[in-house]
Parts: C-alpha cells; sequence; structure tokens
C-alpha cells in the first residue's frame, strides 16, 4: 500500500472521531510494519506549556489503532478495533511538535493477524508505541493489547 | 472548599489545555477526597458509536490530577503535578454520557501530600480512576502514579 492510501484510509478515520480530530494528527509515513504520526505541540499542550499526558496517550493509542487497522485494510479484511489495556510510561516532558511511532512488538504475529481474524473472527496483537524527540530520546512508551474482530 | 471553587479551579485549568478543553470536561462532585467528572458523548466518541478510548485515559488522567490539585488547593501549596506512569484497562463500550470518579489508593497517603510536597519539595500519590456506566458497572480502570513538585 503507497503511502498516501494510507495516509487518506487513516484521516478519515481520525477526522471522523472529534476528540481525535481536535488533536490534529497526521500520518508522517507507514512502512514496513511502522507507522508515524505526527501532530502540532499547540493543540496538545497543558498548563505547563509542554504536551498534555491524555494527549501524548491518545496519539499512541491512535498510532496503535493505525497499525491493525492499515494490516487489515492492505489483506482486504473488514475488522472493528478495540484496545483492551495499555501501560503507558511518560520519560520525559514535551515541548515541541509530536512524533509517534508504532510497531507490533512481534512482526511474526501483526504478519498472521489477517489470516486469524479470518480463521477465527477475532485476534489479538500488542503494539508499542513511542513519542520521540527531535534529538532522538523517547519521552514516552505505550505498551497496548488490541483486539480485531470480524465484522458482519 | 465548596464544590462550587473546586468546580472553578478545575474548569479554568481544563479550559486552558485545548486537548482537554476539546473533551467538554466538568466538575460533577468533590467530597471526601474523591473527585466527579461528566463529559458529554458526543465530544468524546469513536469510529464506532462509543467512547474513543483515548478519551476515557484521557478523562481519567485529569480526573487523578484534579484529586492532587484539589488537596494541594485546600492545603494552600503550589506545587505542578505530572502523571508519571498508568495502566489502563478497558472493560466495556461506553454509548452514554461520560461519568469518571477519582480518590487517592491510600486515603492517608493523600492526607499527607501536602505537608511532604512541603517537607521535601515533592511528593508521589497513586490513583485510581473509573469510568462508571449509569447501571452502575465499571467500563475502565486507570491506576496512575503521580509526582507533585513544589513551585519556586
Amino acid at each position: 500500500m503507497p503511502t498516501v492510501s494510507a495516509a487518506d484510509l487513516l484521516a478519515s478515520h481520525f477526522d471522523a472521531m472529534p476528540p481525535v480530530r481536535a488533536l490534529q494528527p497526521r500520518v508522517l509515513g507507514w512502512a514496513d510494519g511502522r507507522l508515524r504520526l505526527g501532530a502540532p505541540l499547540a493543540a496538545n499542550v497543558n498548563d505547563k506549556g509542554c504536551a498534555f499526558g491524555g494527549s501524548l496517550v491518545s496519539l499512541m493509542t491512535i498510532a496503535g489503532w493505525g497499525v491493525l487497522a492499515l494490516r487489515l485494510a492492505e489483506a482486504g479484511v473488514e475488522a472493528d478495533l478495540y484496545v483492551a489495556d495499555s501501560r503507558v510510561r511518560y520519560l520525559k516532558p514535551v515541548y515541541e511538535d509530536l512524533q509517534v511511532e508504532a510497531a507490533a512488538e512481534d512482526p511474526a504475529a501483526a504478519a498472521a493477524l489477517a489470516a486469524q481474524v479470518r480463521a477465527h473472527g477475532r485476534a489479538g496483537l500488542r503494539v508499542r508505541a513511542q513519542v520521540r524527540l527531535a534529538d532522538g530520546a523517547v519521552a514516552a512508551v505505550l505498551d497496548a493489547r488490541y483486539v480485531a474482530i470480524a465484522r458482519g
């Protein structure tokens, strides 16, 4: 799937959700099972002039969600995606525009996702998402488990 | 502190943060160390017509934050509050307006918070926040650790 299609697919999803649209996320890249999102600090700022923790979680949560959505879209599988649980560590304050990366913890499990949903009607996948600073440091980490349930 | 003051204090904080303002939270009550927030489903809805997971985390995160903010305001202690880490479990989809409750896990630790910040310049507190359905069921649980750092 070319990057422009991934961007279109996710952008329309994000735009349909008011609490997500408010964060102004945009797709920066999708390659090798890794999704990169960006968002302006101004739309995600807290009372201390750095990024709001809830924004970091939300952006990491939708980045992880996007990894499953794009995998399944590429395979032509229609499914609803739910986040089941997540663990977040906030490591550094973010005083710049946000960059988020997400990928499955286990590439083999990600590769098998669509086939599993087809065979069993549902499948789970663990994803790790990170907020990265411009200097390469990791500002926040989310480890989350998602469930895909076949539609219809 | 009467509820109206708590509501005013938190409302001005929430309103100053664009990603929080977008969720339209309002203070429903503050008594016995327990904070209750509400938010309309329409501002927090996902692509499936129920509440977005990131909204649930954000609202639970600010509810926990509010517990520390109100405790410290009552004691006249000025501090910056940070969420350090959190664990979220999503238990049920929410198809109604959101109700969030938060309180310290350990009431004794909450009661000692302000004195600790005064004495040591900082203190940590664990808070549990929950999203409750109208029928009383728990839809999501957040366990988070916050740090208060004395200002100036």
